[in-house]
């Protein structure tokens, strides 16, 4: 059997050309005689690897030289923490709750200080993105909180909440470089890198400058100081050295395939064949409201639990993989990242139709 | 160019067949048509490779039923910061200082509570192991922490110390998987895997389930409660799926090459040609008192720092890489892990011969 069609929602398909080239280079990475997970991270060979993935993502998120980049380790959940430890200055977060996510964020920020939600979509399921054109934004409010696009629901800010001048930060795991991005609208950005970009363990940063302080809450620990990572350019202990590298890779990939706007016409070319579908089927229906809807993951339903296990169970057989739906929304989801090409999307399609043909009742 | 020997410290040489297997598995682990980087950590294939790696880790080292195995990420220096804010209940703790790492963990300890430095060998540039056989052990003391193989000065604990009840931490992250361990010995081992077991971004946590703990000091994030994850099989979050793998299939490297004692047998073996040759020379001197030396790690020096510049420079042209010592002992070092062939030994000694000839004064 060749490779799938991986509609996993994470960790999920990295670009075949990228897994080749690490392949070839596993036992000797360019003729140094070792493999990148056997070199000492202080290495001048690894240095390269990291110096080029830092420049590589600063040149296609076109991120301003008052940011920093980190590479991290500890998972997205861990900068659950970091975030209120570094940045509740007045120990008073605001949180807009869309899913699972922001959820686990919001919760763990209380652990630290006051933690307010400002919006909420939980009574329709998270199945749209509320409206934040006029938050109620306490003074002394240390940052608002985003998850920009909710893996598991399926929805995507497409236009950011006004913030009314405070530092806005955001979760952008599963929405990471699919399109271009003003980074100076943020204050912090981070990702877990193993939806759209990498193995899981790696986790990116960008930070104002001006956000990293030493005056950090009581008790955090030296390895969540944002401070301690900027100051040795992420090299602070041994990062995840691997996990980096193909990152790296899949940057420069990213730039040969023409950066972020030719990936935003790409993933909109992908989601619309499928959204199109869904608004034309009688079987299969989108979940999420339409203007809300996330160009990466993609939540749909039959309205039938046997038809949707029937369906999940005949795309495995068709080489379609990891379809099936978060368990709080049922149905299926089909997440279509940066590396899925538009056949995959195409073939998918192609094979709902034939189902719903064959099973019209 | 082929593979070199690889005397780094860490990120450090890994078998030549696991890479070969994980090449080979890259874009298509098993026949099920992705690579291991890109599917899903809930699926039954990733549950497989993880349980299988668990597995195979309590068979190597014989770990009793009532201790947990957890795979976190976060690195081993966070973990520094673990340990007190879940072991920390009198916060009292004492530490054995015996070099960069056991300080680290030290200084880190302070932020949480009392941490009491019950001995040290700071006076000898920690060439040598404290005596540890009667210490100025407070009743109310949380832990005994021990650095159990100084990776930067070459020193081991050969006896354990004397904890007078109390429980024993040890960071073995430079001798894990070395040789045969009495796992009931230890309340708690961890050990940053990218010295003797995989890629750099995982780290291995065994600990008795009684000291896994709900009350853990205040303001400690979900993330580094170690119950969040013992409640979880490390699955709570997205683990580092990757160097999970990779862990894994060294594991099944050192069963099928006979287990921890063969290892030791062979670690011994390889140890002892180098250290011979450390007495019998003129030229290169061993840096550590002879009944604390690691078999890990090997530190020496000629004792003239423009000969020690051009030993590193010849010995790089012959295909040894990684022989610079640590800035604070200087010289060279040999890191000769599990994974460091006999012949990679024996030629390096040859080396050192020939050189010590030809420089001869």
């Amino acid at each position: 059997m060749g490779r799938i069609y991986n509609f996993s929602a994470g960790p999920a398909v990295l670009p075949e050309e990228v897994l080749k080239e690490a392949a070839d280079e596993m036992l000797d990475y360019q003729g140094c005689g070792m493999s990148v997970m056997e070199m000492s991270h202080r290495s001048k060979v690894y240095d390269k690897i990291i110096k080029d993935a830092e420049k590589d993502l600063r040149d296609l998120m076109g991120i301003p030289d008052n940011y920093k980049v980190l590479f991290l380790q500890g998972g997205a959940s861990l900068i659950f923490a970091s975030v209120p430890m570094n940045l509740m200055k007045n120990r008073k977060a605001g949180y807009i709750i869309t899913g699972q996510w922001a959820k686990k964020a919001f919760a763990e920020a209380k652990i630290y200080g006051e933690a307010i939600a400002l919006a909420s979509s939980a009574d329709k399921t998270f199945s749209y993105i509320p409206d934040c054109s006029d938050l109620d934004i306490p003074e002394d409010l240390d940052y608002v909180y985003i998850c920009e696009n909710n893996t598991i629901y399926g929805t995507k800010f497409h236009k950011l909440p006004n913030t009314k001048g405070k530092i806005l930060v955001a979760d952008v795991s599963s929405c990471f470089l699919s399109e271009p991005v003003d980074v100076t609208k943020y204050g912090l950005i981070y990702a877990g890198v193993q939806k759209n970009v990498g193995p899981a363990g790696t986790q990116i940063v960008i930070i104002r400058e001006d956000l990293i302080r030493d005056d950090v809450l009581p008790f955090t620990p030296t390895m969540m100081k944002f401070k301690t990572h900027a100051d040795n350019d992420s090299l602070y202990n041994t990062p995840p050295c691997y996990g980096i590298y193909i990152c790296g890779k899949v940057f420069k990939w990213l730039k040969a395939m023409g950066g972020l706007e030719e990936m935003q016409r790409r993933n909109e070319e992908k989601a619309a064949i499928l959204y199109k579908f869904l608004d034309e089927s009688k079987m299969f229906k989108g979940t999420v409201r339409k203007e809300d809807r996330s160009i990466m993951n993609v939540p749909f339903v039959t309205g039938d639990e046997e038809l949707d296990a029937k369906f999940i169970t005949e795309s495995k057989k068709q080489g379609f993989e990891n379809l099936k739906g978060h368990r709080t929304v049922g149905g299926m989801r089909a997440s279509i990242y940066n590396a899925m090409p538009k056949e995959g999307v195409v073939k998918l399609v192609a094979f709902m139709k034939k189902f719903e043909e064959e099973n019209a009742k």
